[in-house]
């Protein structure tokens, strides 16, 4: 899958590079791409925001780099260009799974005060909110947006993981886990889990996760 | 504000260094350590995971290592202790803002299939999520948290910035923004915005972020 990013601040983006996701990119299942605006600027001096018309606080990103460096990323348009934006659609466990599915985004990040709007309406097809909260730019947002993605690629989690019993996957958040020392600073692990009776574990599970569900998060038991 | 973070990946925090919370903790507004949670197992092979009870893919964090950096990072229990992960409460613009306004917190990382819940009930106040998905660790969503709070903290915005004026902060989605050139590819900026009639501009954002929220989050209107 390919994964472009549009920034400001490709420094950033050192999550990308480690652990679970670096290593599907050392492997080509993931192809991430990082794009610097200020490389596509027409300004002279480098500028790429400036003050917001009609006023107020901030700085406002100019769309003429936005506008090339989209095109430089994929001139043919053959990715969806998703703005990562509180404004967005949420990221939620589907729409992580339907991007995985996918051969791949372009990730617009904001950063100050947002994008000019016409940067948005030239180029983007999607925005996309990680959450009702702002962050100080879209570039830990955008990685979310990678990250929970590229978790529903096959071959980025090891045979080991699984992407199949966790949170959200059946509408439950998960149950609890335990693993060694079997006793802990007094704190045993329940018995169930050491009987070796599977189907007594399994039930057990799927109890304890309906009732975390129930007292933390009643609205998704409705769905 | 102080914010310690307990993960077994301190190598993907460079975005906290960068940009607006980088110069902010530069300047001393925000204390952020970084405790790695392998310098504390007592594991002679330096292990951190072990496979869980009752089976299942995957691995899960030991206690111990994670018990003995929390009482390393914060002895005396004077912050929030934080766990990072999808069974906790929604992090929002409230939270953020709460937060903000505290001394600081401790932010502990899962990864792999996550934490043994012993762990958790021994050193945890609080489970933060970040929204309804899942990703291949708590790093993103604990740089997340921490921006999103650090954000409210005095100084960390310039004077020219602002967690005033925007999205959720009346609840509503923010208004469009635009600036230079004026035309672009056709487009205009609209006409009001450079009429410099400032009643006029504010009833038109006013109106134009409300289009938007009934547009994309009506169950935003209702609270």
């Amino acid at each position: 899958m390919k994964i472009k990013i549009l920034t400001l601040f490709p420094e950033m983006f050192s999550p990308l590079r480690c652990s679970i996701i670096g290593r599907a990119a050392e492997k080509g299942i993931l192809d991430i791409q990082l794009y610097n605006i200020r490389d596509y600027t027409a300004d002279k001096h480098g500028r790429c925001d400036d003050t917001p018309f009609g006023g107020g606080a901030g700085m406002v990103m100019t769309p003429q780099p936005i506008v090339d460096a989209m095109a430089a990323a994929d001139p043919l348009h053959e990715l969806q260009h998703i703005y990562v934006s509180p404004k967005g659609e949420k990221l939620s466990h589907s729409l992580a799974k339907e991007l995985g599915a996918s051969d791949g985004f372009v990730l617009l990040c904001g950063h100050y005060e947002g994008v000019d709007q016409r940067a948005i309406d030239l180029t983007v097809d999607r925005e996309i909110s990680v959450g009702d909260y702002v962050l100080t730019g879209g570039e830990l947002a955008a990685m979310v947006i990678a990250d929970a993605a590229a978790r529903f690629v096959p071959g980025v989690l090891g045979s080991s993981d699984s992407a199949q019993e966790e949170s959200f996957s059946d509408g439950l958040l998960e149950y609890p886990q335990y693993t060694r020392p079997q006793e802990f600073m007094g704190l045993q692990v329940p018995e169930v889990l050491v009987s070796g009776h599977h189907a007594n574990i399994e039930k057990w599970r799927r109890e304890q996760a309906e009732k975390i569900t129930a007292a933390r998060r009643p609205d998704l038991l409705g769905k």
